[in-house]
């Protein structure tokens, strides 16, 4: 089973209320492998500059984590900067320097044409469909969108939508997807749009999942120590697709579990700055964190007469 | 089994942006009793004025709750009007008049001395202090409090919480009681101050059970329509504490299944003005939003080697 995600890689300047971390490698297609790698091989379409040395490229190493769709273009990496409140529940974005990603133009290898499960980070929705147009066969696609892309482009991301089958979003984007408040209600609507699958985010307040019959609620995992939660989102896709790259059922049960390993990765994530934390994360770490997400929510059945 | 409340019983004004309703029976001690009678008898500690007649006794009406404690003094009942912001996820207060509450003293008549449970909703920290030294025995104390007693009245607050098993506070009043904004370091910081137990209350994210080993998450019903969210904290627990009152263990598993049946509660009281859903509500429907809750939230383990 494989994995392809489009995505971006760039340079991260992230100030915390517990410190500072200078132009560390960052992006969607990082969080995102490095999160599935935990499960399946991940091959990786993205776009560096010539700054992005060995140095960089050591984040992905040791993992199965296929580069071979990463382009090296002329010029410089994308870079961000991003100050955090201090509760950690805003942040502020201080600059975007698009750089080579400007103008990227993802071209799948021939290897990844046929593939599983592929993640579209967020992106452009025209280059979103440029990249299905790609695709000779796949189980599932997937895509996380933002709220310039409803503001600005909203014809097309209403044509990626109908060709998707999972959307990964956050609360208040998906309130301005659907023009609805109640969650309940906005879910409905983006499902209508299109995709069979819809998982709403939610931060520190977890994750829903909605299938064609039912919610599934999962919380964020209770830290006492949130350092950075930069890429947790994509870090949570990164778990949860690719725990279903394993070959997992898409049905209801095996789609909940894929929520819950998506909601562990994420947490691991924000432990640490940047990547720190999901480059020395085992398997061991990640079932551990999984049982302790099933001892959090679990509560018994009452027995009829009670 | 029993369970005591001592509270406000009020006349509420209540403007969503679904609609108003004016001067209908509120209080901690109405939504509290509602819920908790649900499960076992329920004991009721309030005071109304003379406007307080038959008709609205009749919220009580053909329920296990005992108005015995319920006091009738010269003047006005206590009055409040609120408008909530578009979302509902934010409330301003139009008028609080206390009335007959101002000089509230509460006296347990003396059958209600020796009770399983006894819950102190928000009422001045010396209130409180004076109902404990009333009760002979009990099996459990829990309490309610708010930001204006941690801010004005902290030395009573403080005598309170080393005398109560469990309090039941929103989430950013545990963070201002513990000065800590980290909800799990906030959480320890006040179990440190005597309550063994620890419920923090995060609206429509769910709440938070916190005992000496275990944390628990459950989250808030998902619900298309919610109208009106005042009384849904004192709902919650009237439904928590109710059904431990039936002779339920206070272990673990009691205690989870317990929020559950508060959240349960809880989600019914928002689907109408004011009491209405909770004085219609039938035991049936309780246990079937328990098991929806069951079904929102379940997930399998996994088998070793996955």
């Amino acid at each position: 089973m494989s994995i392809v995600v489009v995505g971006s890689v760039a340079f991260d300047t992230v100030q915390t209320p517990f410190g500072r971390a200078e132009a560390i490698v960052g992006g969607s297609a990082t969080y995102f492998s490095l999160a599935a790698s935990q499960f399946t091989a991940v091959n990786v379409v993205a776009v560096v500059g010539e700054d992005f040395g060995e140095r960089e490229l050591a984040v992905f190493g040791g993992k199965q984590i296929d580069l071979g769709g990463l382009e090296r273009a002329p010029g410089k990496t994308f870079r961000w900067g991003g100050e955090y409140s201090y509760d950690l529940n805003s942040r502020e974005t201080l600059f975007t320097e698009l750089n080579v990603f400007e103008t990227f133009q993802p071209k799948l290898p021939p290897s990844y044409r046929q593939t599983d499960i592929l993640f579209l980070g967020n992106i452009h929705p025209s280059i979103q469909l440029q990249v299905l147009e790609q695709v000779e066969s796949r189980r599932l696609v997937a895509i996380d969108t933002m709220n310039l892309w409803i503001e600005t482009t909203p014809a097309e991301l209403r044509a990626v939508l109908k060709r998707v089958d999972i959307v990964l979003i956050n609360d208040s984007e998906a309130r301005e997807l659907a023009r609805e408040f109640n969650l309940m209600r906005a879910a409905r609507a983006i499902q209508a749009m299109g995709p069979r699958l819809l998982v709403i985010k939610r931060g520190e307040n977890g994750v829903l999942l909605f299938n064609e019959e039912h919610v599934f609620v999962a919380p964020a995992y209770p830290l006492e120590t949130v350092f950075d939660p930069t890429g947790a989102g994509d870090t949570f896709a990164g778990g949860f697709l690719g725990y279903l790259a394993q070959g997992q059922a898409l049905d209801d049960e095996g789609l909940r579990r894929a929520i819950v390993f998506g909601s562990a990765l994420g947490s691991f994530c924000v432990e640490d700055f940047g990547t720190r934390r999901l480059e020395k994360l085992t398997r061991d770490e990640v079932v551990d964190r999984y049982r302790r997400f099933k001892r959090l929510t679990h509560f018994e059945d009452i027995e009829p007469g009670e």
